[in-house]
């Protein structure tokens, strides 16, 4: 007898592993129930349908072909038997049967692999007048077709949330032209994903392009104010025309957990390699269950739709009798706001402390191709390893210059358990439309072995700012040319020398030191910091240290002309 | 005593030697000679100096903060003495000297640690005529400022050689409106490089942007006639305006050679893992020396800047008393050729199967970003594996689609060793800006395992075109829509059933296909043949195949409208 695979869940894993377990077993009876109108739909274009780059829903519901991808579809090319409107009530393990309702009537479906794909569900923060007009979220296709009807230019707009789908939304919100505030609750942009000071980067580059920020306010109220909606944070309040709430999503396992199925640390699903979850034939797959992070070699939950289709695949191999594993995530996540690209992998600095690791870091700037290629631009890029064993733990990168090409390789490094040394000597692809010959993220990787070997000594943004605004602040000499001097430069007293001169000005710099007290050389990017400080230690003056990331990755303001 | 520290060769490696050694000793006496006139200069950016894309040679020879890098600036910010202009003639390992010419007068140098870095000079290649009037090469500046002054719209210009620098310069030609050809003694172009398959798909798209290819033709003969230049090859001849011969480099090894340094099996200066070569204390890097091929174990020599900035570094260090490795190259190169972006890394399939491996590969089509996001390209890309560990040997890439990307991830792969499994399991960074949420890499990983796993049976563009040209074509199966069917096809006769409707019409397949002939399927991109090949298979119509990379990875015409 052919063997029958119930799918739950239609959006990004059900589908997914429905349409693997067909072509792994042609015989088998399966069968796909969502309880939404519609199925495998890319939610993730939704802040594209805001912004205006798509023009409809049915892009986001059609293969590449233009093929809409409804119930016939999936029932004429995958022999997927697809019911959309049908809500699975119930998981009878014993008897190995689905319980699930449409329009009113209850059907039992009999199962022999059971592939649970619930997703997640927007978290709900505690937030007085969520349920008025203006508010609005962005999880259904409904809601992103209500939302977009919302736009218009000039009108204001405040997006509770700065995580990935808050800064998607308030960038298309821009684009529109609307005027947008992002409250975010936590004290940066990206808690969880960025340490803090690459996310304090970002947010000095979004007002700039029209989106201000507003951190550690957490949203308590929105109310309905002359004709205007009123959002209230612990200090901030702001007036808008619409509200957008993007706080984050939580898994949605009730069905699976009155099924008996053990719910991980993660608070979502738990699963072996296999996908395979503890009650035997029943696997799971998606944003509803969690996964090994390869970095820490702790279970993790991190919701995305690369992830939900890999874990898909997965699930739909095994239910239909195949033998396949998914060993899990390095925690790569990756977004573009207000020209920027940002991106993160594996374990960022503040998070790999939290775990005990003793961490060596490097945070550099630079340009995604040559200086004299016309279509460069830059970034900064850190990354973070294990000073004792020299393995790679992270990266986190933010520029208008092509960060996540480097995030991808150094996920793929991580994903290998690479060194330092042993990333530092990839062999990367070099032309000049592609990238430098010494590739930024070779030159962050050398930058933090020059770290950990006690040669290079470089000091944070937060860090040179906490030190000049304290009681003993270090003499920052400023070694870029006349010209960039001129153009901007930090906003304290400074030394400005050349490096091309430092060598024979060195008096200069032994007249202005105070006894006891520390240089910092300032470059625009950090690669002369470098080698001034590399200079001033030789000379005697050490020992100093330089800003890493320059001028450029300085997030405070700078004094112009 | 100051350690002395001697560097022969002023353009990649070398500069980048000397710099480092300064940063690791700064005590250290650093010279460095050079032939020419000028150091440190970016001949990688020359193609894009004729193309326009850079203005004058000054931007090559900057650093990013606009200052040039001349001798000045050598020994000011770097305390490194360049001469230029002058000449190494001997290296005395016995007396640690080298002796060099410089205006007419011998300089005798005596060195510490000593750094070869005497890269590559042309490859002259035995044809008539080369030294006329019109005729360029493209290795020194002078040459990029002689080649740019003929440019002029319309004029004609052969290409001899259709390498990376060959295909490098077509590209700038086409730019500046010449009609552009090239040709390549080879029997497709980027031998050594590219597989066929993929060459082939890369000629195939280089018409539509005004370069005409001419393949499996040496040129033997140039000469003047007519006011213009005739070109002449086996059976090939053509006119021209201007020749450009770019037939390649050999490595620079004379000097060394005559100092009693081992020359390795490559021609190139045999070094280790240090860049030491056999002779005590002298070290090379750069253009001049070989290196390991990580995936294959063999020496190698692949002559780039990415590599030569590398072995600059380690060579540097090591020089300068630090302890530094290089471990080898996976074989990366990549060029952008007429809007395509060409990349590969690893053993190719030929190469691979030269070296006794049973390989398994994939070609797969796809987009670089979602089909609905706007600004999303197309892409082809092999992957090449052995059968039997599964692991991943190598990856080609090309198309207007982001490519480099996808082939910088592989590399990282291959230089940790991955197999199949492993690298389609990469965490990658997905956003619709970015990539599809199933990245194309790992689409091609999970279809080379399909191959191998025997679930799907592909054929490659250049397998069909034979059988279809053989006394037992197959049938061929079109399962596109009507219309992308009307739109173009491939140049035989083929039933059409879109995919949709291909279980409900097996039937009309039964009635067609001849006793003992073999089915084909065929879509746009390969993923729609799959499914069909699957569904053939279960229908007891098989075994079938599909085409791979469908359609848009014919590289032999189509049949429009």
């Amino acid at each position: 007898m052919a063997r029958r695979i119930v799918v739950i869940g239609g959006v990004a894993a059900g589908p997914k592993a429905a349409a693997r377990a067909r072509r792994v077993d042609p015989e088998a009876e399966i069968t796909l129930l969502e309880k939404g109108p519609l199925v495998s739909y890319g939610s993730c274009g939704f802040p594209f349908l805001l912004a205006g780059l798509v023009d409809s829903l049915a892009p986001l519901r059609s293969t590449p072909a233009g093929v809409l991808r409804d119930e016939e579809y999936f029932w004429r090319e995958k022999r997927v038997r697809v019911l959309t409107g049908t809500a699975a009530e119930e998981i009878d393990p014993e008897r190995r049967l689905v319980r699930a309702r449409r329009a009113g009537e209850t059907l039992t479906i009999p199962y022999d692999r059971l592939v649970v794909a619930t997703g997640a569900v927007p978290r709900r923060p505690p937030i007085e007048g969520l349920d008025q007009e203006g508010v609005f979220g962005l999880h259904r296709p409904e809601d992103a077709e209500g939302l977009r009807r919302a736009l218009a230019p000039r009108r204001r707009a405040v997006v509770v949330g700065g995580g990935m789908i808050g800064l998607e939304v308030a960038d298309a919100l821009a684009a529109r032209r609307l005027q947008v505030t992002v409250c975010e609750a936590a004290e940066h942009l990206l808690p969880g994903l960025l340490d803090r000071d690459v996310a304090r980067l970002l947010e000095s580059r979004l007002g700039a392009m029209g989106i201000q920020v507003v951190t550690g306010e957490p949203v308590t109220a929105i109310s309905r104010e002359d004709g205007g909606l009123r959002v209230r944070a612990s200090a901030w309040q702001g007036e808008a025309d619409l509200v957008v709430v993007a706080c984050g999503v939580v898994p949605e396992v009730d069905l699976a957990r009155r099924a008996g199925v053990e719910i991980g640390s993660t608070g979502a699903i738990a699963v072996d390699e296999r996908q395979a979850t503890s009650v035997p034939d029943v696997f799971a797959a998606g944003d509803c269950c969690e996964t090994t992070h390869l970095v820490s070699g702790r279970k993790t939950w991190l919701p995305l739709a690369s992830t939900a289709g890999k874990q898909g695949r997965v699930a739909g191999t095994n239910a239909a009798g195949g033998e396949e594993r998914f060993p899990g995530v390095v925690g790569t996540a990756v977004l573009q706001v207000a020209e920027q690209n940002v991106a993160r992998t594996g374990l960022g600095e503040e998070e790999a402390r939290r775990l005990g690791y003793r961490v060596v870091t490097a945070l550099v700037a630079g340009t995604d191709t040559p200086h004299y290629y016309p279509m460069h631009a830059p970034l900064a890029l850190k990354v973070v390893a294990d000073a004792a064993s020299g393995r790679l733990l992270g990266a986190q990168a933010v520029g208008p210059g092509e960060a996540v090409k480097r995030i991808d390789v150094l996920a793929t490094a991580l994903a290998c358990g690479a060194t330092l040394e042993q990333a530092a000597h990839l062999d990367l692809g070099y032309a000049p439309p592609f990238a430098t010959a010494l590739d930024i993220c070779l030159h962050a990787l050398n930058q933090a072995r020059n770290a950990r070997d006690g040669l290079a000594r470089p000091l944070s943004a937060a860090a040179l700012k906490a030190l000049m605004e304290g009681p003993r602040p270090p003499l920052l000499v400023d070694v870029r040319t006349p010209a960039e001097y001129e153009a901007h430069r930090l906003p304290y007293p400074a030394l400005a020398i050349p490096l091309a001169e430092l060598r024979d000005r060195l008096d200069e710099v032994r007249q202005q030191v105070l006894p006891g007290q520390e240089i910092v050389a300032v470059c625009e990017m950090g690669v002369r910091g470098f080698e001034a400080q590399r200079l001033l230690d030789a000379a005697g003056l050490g020992p100093s240290r330089y800003l890493e990331g320059g001028i450029w990755a300085w997030p405070y303001g700078l004094q112009d002309g």
